[in-house]
């Protein structure tokens, strides 16, 4: 750090610190965005040592002895800093102490190894070859176990519980399992009761070139502010939403046979590619002007996707574009409003958690959250994960996945990728999405027919001022009070359902 | 560096050293291949401020207090390495050389004004004006002198012999100039007697469809050796090569009304490409495992598209390949083989340096020179550059460019990006590519009709051992004499002319 002048406040000597850790994220996040989208297999392993080469140097610059001791003289003189830096030194200092508990050796060998794991998974995968995998997957769960236990040491917390806070900050597996809980009270007779009373709607005629679904995605991004200037769609294996604040790229996949499952991608990662792409603009290269965790990601992508895609608002504003889009005709019963409705509406026991709906998601993220804390416990080991798969699958949803673990227990990249406590953040993130568009229209008097209309300003706006310019401010519970009056709450999501799917 | 041990030899904490190098090297060189292929323009900004980053965060890497003790030890003890590290920490030693020469401040500063100039230059080059670049291209100027200057006094060479030396290790001012004077009076005779005896051949009726010329070129690439598993080919606004060994990328541009130009472009770039993809495996995290200089490189993309695919036995292979995929006629005349050598090997005065045949090109190179060096020896400034320009450009192709700056000095993005010293490699690779060709056909004396049948291995596979696989573990000047017997001569290069063009 030859240049760094030391007349500077540590304030500011962190700020140039954390601007550089800025940096290498910005190099990690187009790479993996290049790996998932671009990268021809063969340069696999040189991008993995290239990820994990970068993960070692952030760690470092992280973890430098001097860092510790900036952050306390700057937490000395708080009253010098205005309320953006204190939230600003608030989230250096929490990526300091998960940084520190972990050493740069645990750094580098978990990053290969779950790099490695999945180049397996992925060929694995496709051959059904639960063995092939195993081992390797064996490995990434002690790695896991290793630096839950460092971070739960360093945090004086649970290991599960420090691997959660490290996704969604604050969040604790006994307020989870209340929330789980009580969803599974509700949801498996709710999903009766509904799937006996849903009748199957008009199929939609295919084929739908790719061509068509990729201007109507574009069309759709557009009309919801999503700046093409500082952002592209693209293809991938999986939808996601990667990049920088200043160049959001998002990606879907398609088939010709089926336009609704691509388009609802779309609008998903839309609505995560939305919150990058209105952080604060003078505070993109610092800790604050990042996005809060997990949960409250996966909100925005539900706020956009669930609450006001699957609305009736949207889909009657949408049903012209779709026809234009995809050659449907006007007077046809099949690109009705109604009929596009119910196709986006239509509940359905599956065994694959992306293509869930929103009643059933949440068994298939509660059946992971269930195994995931006992993996990370040590009551199960990843030979147990199967046979715990298909018991929890045919417990929660009547399916059975022995010997199918394509569609099992290997259908996500989450654990092969030593993402361990992120899948209770999907449900979380549903349940803010609910509260955040409570709130939303209770302040938005017109948001039905505004959003009927295209006109997407007023809420797109109201998520700006709200949740995205704000960026790491306030943590995510302060936010929620701060927005809907309440702390996250089951009440919102319950009601949403009960409104779009009556009894 | 926590995780370093020290008692590992001086060598070995080098190799660690410099692999971290070599991963931040992988990030630089996605990040400038997307940043060309791939980035929206509203990412340039952050992209140049992350490049700028990594490129502080390499030179700081480099030029750590340690590093140069560790060298000096290493050295010390030269007898325990086998060739290949003795090589490398030769690399290293010159890497090191250069990088403590400039000031970490110089070395940001230059990377931004760079990136900031390069993108004033795109949008002005289109509209034509030259006044929106010119302030800019005087700081990149200013910093390039300086520089040059300050690298200069660390190696005891002239400021432009120090920037030479830094693309192609060795080239003096001096030589070049002596070999380009020597270009100066044979060329332009040439050239006349070529256009006045040269006849137009017949039109090659488009439009010939993209989809088409990308197959076309893919195919040829494989045919010639490119491994897709670890490449691509893309499009982007100039060709290139970029990349890594095991994922090296090319891009090429199509017009539908001509497709010579794009498919030349991807023989070009795929000779590039099959140095990068050549380059040895067990070293490929090491400076001795990189590419020689650029004079080198060059000359392996002018052996595959001057040398190897405008001669006679390449068009007569490719003729059939090129009608299946352009919908060219077999009886047709425009697309016999004869009618495609003659579309290939036309002569034109022209203004643009990348569009020009082969006789024509050293012109554009010297006239580039000649300006560079008297910018960086501060006897024009940018100012001047337009005069200069026309002036050389009158008596050296008998074109004005008074006014016309696209076409005229603001073609070239060499010298917005602060490259000074990267022109005369063209040349120099042309040179070399003919002598490299001379030895090969010297030693596969069937080569003529193996081309001809499409059995490219011999030929790659000599490239392959002579020059890809070596590495840096020879310099250039050594390695041109081991391979060809000779040290770099103009000779071959004219009896290549010669032969080519009779007169």
């Amino acid at each position: 750090m030859s240049d760094r002048k030391t007349n500077v406040t540590p304030y500011a000597q962190l700020e140039t610190r954390f601007e550089e850790l800025h940096q290498l994220g910005h190099a990690q996040a187009m790479l993996s965005w290049d790996d998932a989208v671009m990268m021809p297999r063969g340069g696999g392993p040189a991008r993995g040592e290239a990820l994990a080469a970068l993960a070692a140097l952030a760690h470092r610059t992280l973890t430098a002895p001097e860092v510790g001791d900036l952050l306390d003289r700057a937490g000395a003189s708080l009253a010098q800093l205005n309320a953006w830096q204190q939230a600003n030194l608030r989230a250096m200092r929490r990526t300091h102490t998960r940084a520190v508990a972990l050493p740069e050796a645990l750094v580098r060998t978990n990053q290969l190894a779950t790099t490695r794991c999945q180049q397996i998974w992925r060929a694995a995968r496709a051959d059904n070859d639960w063995n092939a995998v195993k081992g390797s997957l064996g490995e990434v769960i002690a790695l896991a176990r290793e630096e839950a236990a460092a971070l739960g040491d360093a945090l004086a917390l649970d290991p599960y519980d420090a691997l959660l806070d490290g996704y969604e900050e604050g969040t604790r597996e006994a307020h989870v399992t209340q929330l789980f809980d009580d969803l599974k009270g509700f949801l498996p007779g709710f999903i009766d009761r509904v799937i006996a009373r849903q009748t199957a709607p008009f199929p939609l005629p295919g084929p739908f070139p790719r061509d068509g679904q990729h201007a109507l995605g574009e069309d759709m991004m557009r009309l919801l502010g999503f700046d093409f200037s500082r952002g592209r769609l693209d293809v991938s294996h999986h939808p996601f939403c990667g990049g920088v604040p200043d160049d959001t790229r998002i990606t879907t996949r398609y088939s010709e046979e089926e336009f609704l499952e691509s388009l609802m991608a779309v609008l998903h990662e839309t609505g995560h590619a939305l919150y990058q792409q209105g952080l604060p603009a003078d505070w993109r290269r610092q800790p604050v002007g990042n996005c809060l965790g997990a949960a409250v990601h996966e909100s925005q992508s539900l706020f956009v996707e669930m609450q006001m895609s699957r609305g009736r608002a949207f889909i009657e504003f949408a049903a012209p574009h779709l026809r234009r889009h995809l050659g449907g005709k006007p007077g046809d019963a099949a690109w009705t409003a109604d009929n596009l409705q119910a196709h986006s509406r239509q509940v359905r026991r599956g065994y694959i958690r992306v293509d869930a709906d929103e009643l059933t998601y949440p068994l298939h993220v509660i059946l992971r959250f269930e195994i995931e804390r006992a993996l990370i416990a040590g009551k199960l080991d990843a030979a147990d994960i199967p046979d715990a798969w298909n018991e929890a699958m045919t417990r929660y949803l009547g399916l059975s996945t022995e010997g199918d673990y394509r569609n099992g227990c290997m259908q996500d990249v989450h654990w092969f990728a030593g993402l361990f406590g992120y899948f209770p953040t999907y449900t979380l993130g549903a349940l803010m999405a609910a509260q955040w568009f409570a709130a939303a229209r209770a302040t938005l008097p017109d948001l039905d027919s505004q959003i009927e209309a295209g006109d997407f300003a007023p809420l797109i706006g109201w998520l700006r001022r709200n949740i995205h310019g704000r960026g790491q401010l306030k943590t995510a519970s302060e936010l929620l009070i701060d927005v809907t009056g309440e702390p996250l709450s089951l009440r919102h999501f319950k009601t949403h359902l009960e409104n779009r799917y009556p009894g």
